[in-house]
């Protein structure tokens, strides 16, 4: 079998993940990473394979099956993402919501023109939390939705921190209040604030000698951040920081409640939780799902832009159609 | 906007939770329901609807864009999916998942050269579980999947009680059992038995005079419905039975467990849960949502048989493609 040959661009925790999520998938194979810092200063985990200068990629077009765009949303995917759908099957997970319609206009435009096939926005949120959003509203249309973002750390929440006078280094973890998802599991369909759904708690270094309460407070009257949720800080060491907060976990919950009957008396709750111990790992692994599908929906011809919503699951899987009918339905 | 013209043929509980799921759902309307029975007998809830034999489904191939077929796996259904994919777009929830790769087979190609769409299997298991378990094992192929079901009646265990002699009436609850629920959450990737992973409960009402004790050990010895399980029985009354056990609410969960990372160190897990009143009203509203795919895709000229593995999540929704990456990707 030939297997599907992929490409990598930008080698952060992203990139990286999908390189170790190609080993997990048989069906595929990394054919080369690609950067614009120094190709020489990066070393690759998997054998017999290098990083490229990113202005090489142009010239590989004919051994690369599906490039995964490894780049932020905020600079690096508005300029990579039409870009290279002019020249490759793609898939990333940009992730900026209120921008999708607009990007994918523009990559639907180049790919068609290319005849290639650009997944756009996979990954988790938005990918399988948007899937299960759909899900849920088309099963119990007379119902409410609720998505959770957490336990884990946001890094635009954990940036915002440092940039506090008098803080050294934070992280902050989001975390969904435990009254709130009791009372959406219970079935009913509470209208939640900000503030009634999550919670925010701040681990922050404070420089030597700085004031701690008003670094505390310029953090909780942060507007757009902190001021609308109830913020807990913690003033802790660097050494404190760098061991039990080095992790890159997260999850979170997408719960669908709804109500069936002639008096809408019957409940229902679907509830979808992912609990993640590396963020950029379990996202790389959704791209690759989504390689597979932009690699085959290709070769059948189906160009443009597309997302999670367009593509049947059957596409994700290295199984036959028929094998899955017999396995999995 | 001309609605989407729904059929259901048959009227038990799930034809009637079909009713009632196309008033939730504003894109369709009931044409008709159709019935073995003498249609007289039948009384409708929505209005200016009635019920037909269900030979005269034929003639009405011209208003009718999707039937619904609610009858049982076991005799309806092997019967009347074939017959009705000559002349409808069909949705059903046929369930011997050992038979569904004969039983596609038959209605491909039934469908195939009818030039209809006709999907099978749909429902939550086979169906909303089967999705899961493809998404889940596609995102994580390092991994295990795991379905429990429950805490939720099982019919085919309540009909076997009741056969045993001196029972009068009985509902038998399968029931997850939390220690197995604990460790599959735990990312152990556990290898379970049946005995572990279920529990049955049952509520047994005893004819006048029988031998508990004796009911009690049939029960428990019972090949294939009891014996692999740990089983609890309680005697109860008819009146306790009927107060108590009158619920045909259901459930369950699919999760996948699996790693990433160079040494496989990170541990991630996916849960799909539903907590369900109704199964019958639930089930109806998932065949619905796919009533519409199918009559979608019959539009586009995509002929015979498909799951909802082979359908694109879009095509369920009312929204349009754009809506939906704008308001919910």
């Amino acid at each position: 079998m030939q297997k599907i040959r992929v490409g990598i661009v930008g080698y952060g925790n992203l990139g990286k993940g999908v390189e170790l999520g190609i080993l997990q998938n048989k069906d595929m194979e990394l054919v080369g990473v690609f950067t614009r810092r120094s190709p020489d200063e990066i070393s690759l985990i998997t054998e017999n394979t290098k990083a490229y200068h990113i202005n090489e990629a142009k010239d590989m077009t004919d051994i690369i099956d599906v490039m995964i765009l490894c780049g932020g949303s905020k600079s690096d995917l508005p300029i990579q993402g039409p870009e290279f759908a002019r020249l490759f099957n793609t898939v990333d997970g940009f992730d900026t919501h209120v921008k999708i319609p607009e990007y994918y206009d523009e990559i639907n435009q180049h790919a068609l023109q290319s005849k290639k096939t650009c997944i756009i926005s996979s990954g988790w949120d938005p990918g399988l939390f948007s899937l299960n959003r759909l899900y849920g509203e088309v099963v119990l249309p007379e119902g409410r939705n609720y998505t959770f973002w957490g336990k884990g750390v946001s890094q635009g929440h954990s940036d915002a921190i440092r940039r506090v006078e008098g803080v050294l280094d934070a992280k902050q973890y989001t975390i969904p209040k435990d009254e709130a998802l009791s009372k959406v599991r219970s079935g009913q369909m509470p209208e939640l604030t900000t503030r009634q759904k999550h919670l925010r708690e701040c681990y922050v270094v404070a420089k030597e000698g700085a004031d701690l309460s008003q670094i505390e407070n310029d953090i909780k009257t942060m507007p757009d951040y902190f001021r609308d949720y109830d913020t807990i800080v913690h003033f802790i060491s660097k050494e404190e920081l760098d061991r039990d907060h080095n992790k890159i976990s997260h999850g979170g919950l997408v719960i669908q409640s709804g109500r069936t009957g002639l008096n809408n008396e019957n409940n229902h709750i679907i509830e979808y939780s992912l609990k993640l111990d590396s963020n950029p790992d379990f996202t790389a692994n959704v791209l690759l799902a989504y390689a597979r599908a932009a690699y085959r929906l290709n070769k059948e011809g189906s160009y443009g832009a597309k997302t999670v919503l367009d593509i049947a699951p059957a596409y994700l899987s290295m199984k036959s159609n028929e094998e899955l009918r017999r396995s999995l339905l």
